[in-house]
């Protein structure tokens, strides 16, 4: 029985060098718990056969037998040679033990199979600290607990329970993507789901629990993974926002695109995944608003990721917005041109000189249309295709090219002089082209055939998955060729004096940080609101000030369009109805400002998210953000160009434009001021809750906060609501 | 040569008495330019042979060459023998010979593949003209032209060129599809992907140009078609609205849904099928309101359909409206959750009694949600499923339960143990139960021998298409159970004097009709309009009453807020400001009424759908309805509960029922006077092209209109706009 230095098994691993090559690209394995008959054991064994692993595998058991023709220890150190990973697949009160042995024997690495930790909550949450602590101690990073493991196709490698899907399609060859998933059941059917579309999987894993290694650890080892093109994740919650974000960053600066399927968007997902993995689960519209700002690619089905990821993977980023597509079925076109605008797919109009060509591609045809239908007429006479793709791939904005073609598969009838003479055209056209089918199905030995004998372009089956997964690549392409994101997470200490209570010490901050705010006093006295009064020539408002008063017209605690010479009178009755529905409310004031009349309302709020800190975020006033809930949100730091793109987004964005003969809304200036907004929130430190300002109204290039109100995150309740 | 009397030929066909029968399941084809070269002619053949035809086929040709051992002759009147159907597969101008031949053998109906008819527009639609007016002439019924044809596989008929799908799912014992496209190389998909997903086709046809025998024709045949139990459609047009209604209500009256792919939605769509169907494509919103009124599945891609018409055809109508979901994968439930308010799927928590059962069902578990992660622990003990089951399935509004489990492929892992204990289970509930894979995958042969040796219930593949699919057969559920539609298609004729030009004549027109309408005065003189004013005590509103002035406000023709004491001085300065604006306007005086302020305002229309006839429009004015399109429609006859139904899916829905303190819009009393709105309409005749009520104003159980205009299908533009 011997061990081995810890020097011995950090070097160069087959992965490269990343911290994390020892673990994701182990020289040698040792199965921990191996067993003929254990299931875990065999998918791994199969695993590690069907990849064609040219590492060594070691199966450590009490009988120290020999598994697969794998020799057996009775224990890591008794192997005696290095190991980079120690796969542990025994049961939870033999886990501490068993990566005592492992560390002993010098492994660097271990992935925890078992479950019972944070998961099931409870004791299972202080297991799982324990654990991790066990291992900090001797040095040694885990992947899980509760994890099915990993299979590194591009390494040969499974450190997995995960089954194989064979064969492999030529890793080295294919654009291949990964497939990251907190579930190790999802895991095995993208998987399987890629393998169906023909799209090539470099590296699957189940992440687990994340009780060390996290989503944000792996995706930073696969942006340096060269076999890996896309990352597909499927993900319930993410743990370490900060290195999630770094990864993410360094993911779009390597052009390497993050596909993500966040689980958890409903309340009752919520509770479903407490259930199962113990999952926290944020606020899902603000994740969509992380997601835009890091560049990562959203969707909602299992499909959408897989098919948007294999994409991507093949084209990369496409160079000009526009899909041009052509079919020889016209209701393939026309369900083309009905579902383009809803997917996001801007199909470019082609302009004289292409439609002249094509005219002269396609004798006898009507329109040189985008879609185009060349009928059944290219059955006939393939040699349209040739012709007609590049004429399309080279027509202006156009960035990838789509034909609906049928590829065989046995069930469906292929047309073998037109797969080839689309695979001549694609051979000399730059513009990336695929092929799609009507309907979603599966890509067979059959149809991979057909593909590799014609040269042909990488396949997706069924238009609205294709549209889906074009509008989400072309959103990408354009976002990866954009600045790098920034995000702040969180607000910087602020000074102690910051601690706003009141609405005048609110609009105060505002107006010291650049926001225009409506001129105003605090009068203390029937003759101060008077005095006030006297210098104003149009209608007044008056708001009681109140520490302990939130909502102000409830209490009778607001007066509008008071004429100034009856200030006094109004200042007077404002205050007897606000002590007889309040006797109790501290009272600091009346505040008196000008009515203000017309224009548009909006609010503006910054509040802290949990996970992803400051979130600004901007709606229309009134009903359609009451009614509507029409808002748009994004994390902090915002531009202005941020701002401006967050009010065209707005359903309501007509209205600031001049509507009905209104001045349309000078938009370069209100986003400033949003963006001093954002700017005086952030100075306000992390303790804030939120700072709203409702309304901030807007008149062609006026723009004024009308009111605005702070809550302190360790604030109690000030008011009844 | 002899010729066949038509009595003979219109006997009792295979398909039952319909009229359509002796087409459709016919007991002998003849092919007519048969040839062993002839791809349409092979396709046909194999078809006929791989469906077990057990009809007679003849081969028609000038070589009278027998193909693929079925005999040849040289004329229809050569055969001697009774023929149901002749399958025309010659040349366009060789068509009306080969129906003369036809027509002479006493054959009564004929299959028309050729293409170059309506389709290509101008010589085309008269050369179609031509074809059905021969055919008329000779007593027979036209499939297409420009047709694939059809297989009717229920009655092992193939009169296509549209392949076979091999080898056909039992049709006898499984529940089957109809497919009806438009489109041939749809159909062709369509049907492929049916078959992917283990759905079995009954019937599956291409309907071309339709010519003579449309859609609406095939629908009612495939009502009374016993094997089929659900029909999906693929169409761009309904070229035949009265029938088609007439067809869909037959359909809803004997519960055989209708799932329908109507494609055109978008103006580049109608572009593309003008192109190429030379289809009409009309307003889409209206289609989707017929949809609603017919009880039409309306879906939006090719997937939809057919995943949509396999579980309604499995299933029936659902009894209760909740779905419950359970898996092994708590990843599967957590998209079920997160998926099912946008699908429209209600997830029924379940009730004490349950959760109890539950509890000592799955011991350790901490809750009874739906849906239900059942966890791995399913894996060591399948019989969880033979006890969860039956529980779920009984639980208050369960309709359908859902199971979450790989059904094996051959990449994917079954659970053996599983299967057979969900098939056990599904043996002993009555609720319908399907499974479910996570993402969209084809089911092979092996796929279909564990359905059946596990006595499997249907399985539909991919976790969205389910959702979407459940949704919408809980829709059709419900909707199979309310009142048979009503649809009124065409206003009878109107009295000529209600020719209204004025808007005067128009609110007068809406009181006659029991509509509550605002009090008013036309004034030709000044002293008119202050005696009028005279009798009021709150501000008045004047506008313009000309013919030849829609836009009033435009022209400075409306003055708002006038006090009874100043009718007189805006009066005249009304009419100063028109007469300088307009000059040769013609005015036929000034419209006195008391302004209304506060409550919602709403506008009410019913335009004339070229297709589907008066159709009401209901929106929330203003912004609401200008800025955001917030409208509902539907056609016309409508009940209160209709109106009801549509103030209900307005998205400002939430004003009508109080907010910000005001009263609630008296529900009964708005609907109640809309219906009557729309009756107005419809006594005003088919020449009717719109009447608008723009604003009906509500303000609680104060219903009033403020304004309408109506517009004739014969008027010139009477304004600038």
């Amino acid at each position: 029985m011997g061990t081995v230095s810890a020097s011995e098994n950090t070097g160069a691993a087959a992965g490269g060098d990343h911290p994390l090559a020892g673990l994701f690209a182990p020289r040698a394995i040792a199965i921990v718990g191996a067993s003929a008959t254990s299931p875990w054991t065999q998918l791994t064994l199969s695993g590690l056969h069907g990849y064609g692993y040219e590492g060594a595998v070691y199966c450590v058991s009490r009988s120290a037998a020999s598994v697969g023709g794998y020799p057996g220890f009775p224990s890591c150190q008794a192997i005696g040679r290095p190991v980079d990973v120690a796969f542990l697949c025994v049961p939870q009160d033999g886990v501490l033990a068993a990566l005592d042995d492992a560390a002993a024997a010098g492994i660097r690495n271990a992935v925890v199979l078992s479950s019972g930790y944070a998961e099931v909550g409870g004791a299972g949450i202080d297991a799982q600290a324990a654990l991790l602590a066990h291992a900090r101690a001797r040095g040694m990073r885990l992947w899980g607990p509760n994890t099915l493991g990993f299979n590194n196709i591009a390494a040969r490698a499974s450190v997995s329970a995960i089954p194989a899907v064979l064969p492999v399609l030529s890793p080295a060859l294919l654009p291949a993507i990964a497939i990251v998933s907190q579930s190790g059941a999802t895991a095995s059917e993208l998987y399987e789901f890629a393998h169906s579309q023909n799209i090539a999987t470099s590296f699957v894993a189940a992440t687990g629990n994340q009780g060390d290694i996290t989503l944000s650890d792996v995706i930073d080892y696969l942006v340096d993974d060269p076999r890996t093109r896309a990352i597909a994740v499927f993900a319930e919650t993410i743990r370490d926002p900060a290195a999630f974000v770094a990864a993410c960053t360094r993911a779009l600066a390597h052009a390497k695109p993050i596909v993500m399927l966040k689980i958890g968007r409903s309340e009752l997902a919520g509770a479903v995944a407490m259930a199962h993995t113990g999952s926290l689960i944020g606020d899902d519209r603000v994740f969509s608003a992380v997601c835009e700002r890091l560049g990562i690619v959203r969707v909602f089905s299992g499909e959408a990721l897989i098919t948007t990821a294999g994409l991507l993977a093949a084209t990369g980023p496409l160079a000009r917005p526009g899909l041009a597509f052509m079919s020889i079925s016209g209701g393939a076109c026309t369900l083309v041109a009905d579902g383009a605008e809803a997917a996001g797919v801007t199909l470019p109009a082609y302009d004289g000189p292409t439609r002249a060509a094509l005219a002269e591609a396609l004798p006898g045809f009507a329109a040189g249309l985008n879609p185009l239908d060349i009928t059944g007429a290219a059955v006939r006479d393939p040699g349209l295709f040739e012709r007609v793709i590049p004429l399309v791939a080279g027509a202006a904005d156009v960035g990838l090219v789509a034909v609906g073609m049928t590829v065989p598969n046995g069930a469906g009838q292929g047309l073998p002089d037109a797969l080839a003479a689309i695979g001549r055209a694609v051979a000399v056209t730059e513009t990336p082209v695929v092929l799609v089918q009507t309907c979603m199905k599966a890509l067979n030995d059959l149809s991979r055939e057909a593909i590799a004998d014609n040269g042909l372009p990488p396949v997706i089956t069924g238009i609205e998955a294709m549209l889906h997964a074009v509008g989400r690549a072309m959103w990408w392409s354009a976002r990866s060729r954009a600045a790098p994101p920034a995000l702040l997470l969180a607000a910087p200490p602020a000074h102690p004096t910051d601690r706003l209570a009141s609405e005048r010490a609110v609009l105060d901050h505002l107006a010291a940080a650049g926001v225009p705010v409506i001129p105003a006093t605090v009068a203390t006295s029937r003759a101060a609101a008077e005095a006030f009064a006297a210098g104003q020539t149009a209608p007044l408002v008056l708001k009681v000030l109140s520490p302990d008063i939130a909502h102000k017209t409830e209490v009778g605690g607001v007066r509008l369009d008071v004429p100034p010479d009856q200030a006094g009178a109004a200042y007077d009755a404002l205050l007897r109805a606000v002590r007889t529905a309040r006797p109790a409310a501290r009272i600091e004031g009346v505040i008196l400002s000008p009515m203000r009349r017309g224009g548009l309302e909006l609010l503006v709020s910054v509040s802290t998210d949990a996970t992803w800190g400051p979130v600004l975020t901007v709606g229309l006033g009134g009903v359609l953000v009451e009614v509507l809930a029409d808002a748009v949100v994004a994390p902090l730091p915002v531009t202005r160009a941020d701002v401006a793109d967050m009010l065209g987004r707005l359903r309501g964005a007509r209205l600031l434009r001049g509507f009905r003969g209104a001045p349309p809304a000078d938009l370069d200036r209100l986003a400033d001021v949003i963006v001093a907004i954002a700017a005086a929130a952030v100075r306000l430190g992390p303790g804030l809750a939120s700072l709203e300002i409702n309304p901030l109204r807007v008149d062609g290039a006026t723009v004024e906060a009308l009111d605005g109100l702070v809550v302190w995150q360790d604030a109690e309740e000030t008011d009844e609501h």
